[in-house]
């Protein structure tokens, strides 16, 4: 499912960088999510059918090189190609219109997308994008994954403990003034002074809490531009389904199609006076449901794609970076289930996390697959070269030329790094919320008295509100679900390492990883908010007066894990800035600006049409029905629909569309966005892609690839008849055209 | 652990082929070992530091095309370079002491390696070569796993179910034969006719059950053997060690130095007349330990290397072959370590399992990093591109240069049939203990009535003695643990094919996974020798009038199975024989037959050194002590010494040797060879190799690459003044010289 990242609690990669893939700045979790180290969550092929179609298109070879396809592109939004809309389908949208979407569009800083449906601050997401809210509020006896949950009453919704939401007001562009502080710098001259201006821009823009203010790197570098969010808080459950209707066909349908889910979840952001926000900006519902061959468009938050990265780069992600992360989550895969399938209350607690972690895999393996594919290697090669050859060939552009190779030895100088960095320092070492929880209190204290400037890029003032916020969410934390977690991460920590490694030897020592971690989670007090609080309000005296074994520990690996990180930062991530930086200027300079930057986690709009696809010669229609979701009912998970359905049986008609399949190019991080049509009315709900948008990361392929929605109307019905949510619905309907 | 296969029971590519990795027999278990296919459990790096060393060798660059490292080399014994070893060393082995060594090696079937060390047919071996015997003589009243066993008279050895040991008594040359029925074939017919005249050669050569005869395959089929072994079936368990001495250390050190692990067992064949076998070909013990720099020899059966693997097929391995192993070995670690943790008799039916699957993942895991290195492949492309110029240059090898082409297109036709040929045919989609033997049963049916020629190689008449040992064995048979692994198979049959994938259709239907393996396991009656018998003897009839439900599963399958597996000869199979073939042939006839050949899991010779080693800057000299074992004791698993060990402390010196490194080349299967001296005389035991000789597989790195072998002296310390094995050490103590 089209879940970026944050879907992975307590794990590395699992929480969201801002700028990704660029700074360091990790926002939560110490989960800084860099191009290379990422453990994003995207699509993946598993069927070999329909892998084979994408490898015959992939073996034309051209399509790497092909100026971008019509419906290719995730446009950032002052530079959407009004024009090229108008040729194809005689419709140009209005800078109202797209005003008007763009303030509509909602970001989850979790990671997904999602959008204001109604004036009282009705937003629209997946289900799977609140899991963990869902999961959160529910308790052994009230269990609303199991269950669904459906506010009676306003009152009766629930705030989501982890959730902000942010609504881009403002975009500037600040190029200029970050290429001024880092002219003639490099290595970590450049990147020191980066992150300053950064920092300095942002902590300019967010005069309060209810603002957030990102710098946001465009075309690796090629632009940088300051984005200006309204940030809100209090973000209430009012609908979510049963987990198993969200996620029905479970893992062997996640990425396939045709697709049976309602993965659609509704929240409402209150105000700072405990009221339903009210908003001018919204997206009210089509009358007119979408139609095979209408126009539609996708307007979200796109996580992170790879399609300027050079060749080194996607060896490196083949070779290194994707199989690391792939064997990792493969054996917390098999942990997970094993653990969860031993008793009713850990199926409960765990499930959300199976999921999450089942998804990832899945993205994972199917980026690697793509990867492994000789012919797409071999047309970017071919890309590369070319474009190396004009590059060399212009004379005002010889400080560029040395970019490509000086990628290439800073990968090489990451690779004997990898396996530390990812383990001492991003966490995957550790797999512990209440860890993750220990180390920022321990960095917030050091951090925090240091001018804004020179902190970690995760303590600046910009991002002390969601930083409040992680830490003092009110979420539950299942102790034994720790245990486990953490001395899953220890024995990877050792066994990786080895054993008379010095970082295992400072977090080990002569311990058994199991012993340590059931010491560690059963002496803590950092399950208590309140003692968090404390913590964070006491700073760098409270921290060191503390006896919490995991504040010991967090203080005790800091000075190792800060080495790593500036050894990462110093030798690799610099010279990949800067480079990526060059490259991209190059590539401006050579090709022009008329492309799209790489995804990065910032909304973008992008258009396309409700389509099916030809498969081993077979047409796959691209709407399926109420009729197909009860026929593909066994009883037996994953294949079970839930009683709410056997029970309204027949209240919807069969022939009622329920899920679709659109052209619209859309990646990890879109999950939640609406689809819309030329009116800008909600036809469907983005939350998925097909197996074979598995090269979406690295390259959009027009003939296959394809964005997995719920069908608006068959929301709707189902939100009347299946689950009688007459309020919503009666908003929603309230400006239906 | 230096295990080759064979220990991974229900677990594809856990068993072996006769002649890995040419032709299609699988001896039993599903478990085809191709080049391709094969989860062979190999050395790996995991420490960066130490990798880091690998890997600046290797970046050498022209390590892999110089001409062999002295101790480099896995010579079949017609070919030893014995002017070689008296040039460097001043000994010349003579024939009559290759004799000797030959004739007192012994092969233990499953994948290990093993050697006769008394007239009375005591055999010596790694106690994780017989874990799985140690394993099913135990119950939960009589863990032999904990406690170790030692038989304290004669009558008390107790013989082990599935074990098999042969004696090589004649190699014959067969070259001619078969490249006489193959001149002029090529794709299938070529792959027939090799096959059905193997079948027929060694039906001619095995005049009885206590004959096995084995039609070898050397440097990729450039030339053909046929070897001929004595077979013995009663092989009873003399001694073992505790499981947690033997591998003392665990996961973490497994595959490092140094190291201190007691990882030996002794067994002894018995003859057909109920008696200890009488053999006047047996290694007596040296009187002398090993010292460092003295000159030893490794008599042994490596199970298969890749060093004259084309480019093609290694960065197939690299990004396709390993990977799938890959993903599947770490979530079935993570679900087995989960499992064998809920319960004290859940964790003594599964850690020889758990212990085999992590060994096989840190093999595997190794060697994708070596393949992932960039340094390798570009030295093989290389030397790779030198022979084609050479071979092009040749008229008289015009027939051979398009050799490589032709494997890289096979390897092109095998990507989209990987998964489906591993997971229907291969048995990683059952991965069940039960279902293996009723698809033999059911095969055994349809088979046995065909000419011997014309049948599945492993149903052939030279076949059928290991056959039925296995089928008919007496070994237990978990049902729980049944019941956890076919459900794993069922679940990654469905999420990598597909819910829809007509394969997994008739596998499941509309059943559960789960439910459906619970279904099958609780209805079976095949845990019962005598049923099995019965359907063997019964044949046809037989298999079609049973109704046990395992039965009717494989027969199910059986069709579609088949026709995957005939698709998989026929389009790579037989396209990889031909042209490895061609380019075996081409090699020779450019550099010449001094070479060896790779390693094919026959019996080989090498020599090397007493030795430690450089890593970063500090020397790891090769002996470890007594005094450090019990200083790397930390009473905590995997680092506990066991109560034997405990008590005894003080009564072996701390100064004796305990483990030591040499230079021999050798690889997974070598497992259990004897060291010894000049004389002949054992000095070690081979049991692993360190983390640097994880590019084994595909080079030998002569500067790192280190065998590692329990030292003798400290082997009969430990039974005599620990183990209180007066009986075999008096037996081993008589011809010490």
């Amino acid at each position: 499912m089209w879940c970026f990242v944050a879907i992975l609690p307590n794990l590395p990669g699992s929480r969201l960088p801002t700028q990704a893939p660029r700074a360091s700045f990790r926002p939560l979790g110490l989960t800084s999510l860099h191009s290379q180290a990422r453990t994003g969550t995207r699509l993946s092929p598993q069927n070999r059918k329909e892998c084979s179609l994408v490898r015959r298109l992939l073996a034309l070879g051209f399509l790497w090189t092909l100026p971008a396809a019509a419906e290719e592109g995730m446009w950032t939004y002052d530079a959407f190609p009004r024009e090229a809309v108008k040729a194809a389908y005689g419709f140009e949208p209005s800078q109202a219109w797209l005003d008007r979407m763009r303030l509509s569009s909602v970001r989850l800083a979790g990671g997904c997308s999602a959008s204001f449906v109604s004036p009282d601050g009705l937003v629209m997401t997946n289900h799977h994008c609140i899991r963990s809210c869902v999961q959160d509020l529910s308790s052994a006896k009230r269990d609303y994954l199991a269950t669904g949950f459906l506010a009676k009453e306003l009152k009766d919704e629930l705030r989501c403990p982890k959730v902000e939401a942010n609504q881009l007001v403002a975009m500037t562009d600040v190029t200029a003034r970050l290429q001024g502080v880092t002219k003639g710098l490099s290595g970590p001259a450049f990147n020191t002074a980066l992150k300053a201006e950064m920092s300095k821009i942002e902590s300019e823009c967010a005069t309060g809490p209810e603002l957030r203010c990102d710098v946001v790197t465009l075309f690796n570098g090629g632009k940088y531009q300051l984005y200006k969010y309204r940030r809100f808080q209090d973000v209430r459950l009012a609908f979510a389904p049963e987990f198993s209707m969200a996620a029905f066909g479970g893992d062997p349908d996640n990425f396939n199609f045709p697709r049976f889910g309602l993965d659609a979840a509704f929240l409402r952001v209150w105000d700072a006076n405990g009221q339903p926000l009210k908003t001018e900006d919204y997206l009210p519902w089509a009358k007119d449901g979408a139609k095979e061959g209408d126009l539609v468009f996708v307007s979200g938050h796109p996580g992170a794609t790879d399609r300027q990265s050079t060749v080194a780069q996607l060896e490196f992600e083949r070779d290194v970076s994707l199989p690391f992360s792939l064997l990792y989550m493969a054996e917390r895969r098999g942990l997970l289930r094993e653990y969860a399938s031993s008793s009713p209350e850990r199926f409960r607690t765990t499930r959300a996390k199976l999921r999450s972690v089942e998804n990832a895999l899945k993205g994972l393996r199917g980026r690697h697959q793509a990867l492994a594919e000789p012919s797409l290697l071999a047309s970017k090669r071919k890309a590369e070269a070319e474009l190396r050859a004009k590059v060399a060939a212009d004379p005002k552009l010889k400080e560029h030329a040395g970019a490509w190779d000086a990628i290439a030895h800073a990968l090489d100088a990451y690779r004997p790094l990898v396996a530390e960095y990812r383990l001492e320092e991003v966490g995957y070492g550790f797999a512990s919320e209440l860890f993750d929880i220990a180390r920022h209190l321990v960095r917030a204290a050091d951090e925090r008295p240091k001018p804004n400037t020179e902190r970690l890029r995760e303590y600046t003032e910009g991002q002390l509100p969601a930083l409040r916020q992680q830490l003092l969410r009110e979420a539950p934390i299942t102790p034994e679900y720790e245990i486990l977690s953490m001395t899953f991460g220890f024995n990877k920590l050792r066994e990786t390492l080895g054993a008379d490694d010095p970082f295992v030897q400072t977090v080990l020592g002569r311990e058994a990883p199991e012993e340590l971690a059931r010491a560690l989670v059963k002496g803590t007090k950092l399950f208590d908010v309140k003692e968090r609080q404390r913590l964070l309000e006491g700073g760098k005296a409270a921290v060191e007066a503390s006896k919490d074994p995991m504040i010991l520990l967090a203080r005790r690996v800091d000075a190792q894990a800060r080495e790593v990180r500036k050894r990462y930062e110093d030798t690799v991530e610099s010279v990949l800035n800067k480079n990526g930086e060059l490259l991209a200027q190059a590539r401006l300079a050579v090709y022009g600006t008329s492309g799209y930057p790489d995804a990065t986690f910032t909304l973008r709009l992008n258009y396309g049409v409700v389509k099916g696809w030809e498969q081993n010669g077979r047409q796959v229609p691209p709407l399926t029905t109420f009729a197909g979701a009860y026929a593909r009912h066994t009883g037996k998970e994953p294949f079970r629909l839930p009683d709410s359905w056997m029970k309204a049986q027949g209240k919807v008609p069969g022939e009622t569309p329920f899920n679709m399949a659109t052209t619209n190019d859309i990646i990890g991080g879109n999950s939640g966005s609406p689809l819309v049509n030329r009116d800008g009315r909600v036809v469907g709900l983005i939350f998925d892609g097909n197996l074979q948008s598995i090269g979406g990361d690295y390259a959009y392929v027009p003939e296959t690839n394809r964005a997995v929605a719920v069908h608006g109307e068959g929301l709707l019905r189902a939100l009347e008849h299946i689950y009688g949510a007459s309020r919503l619905v009666k908003e929603l309907r309230a400006n239906q055209q």
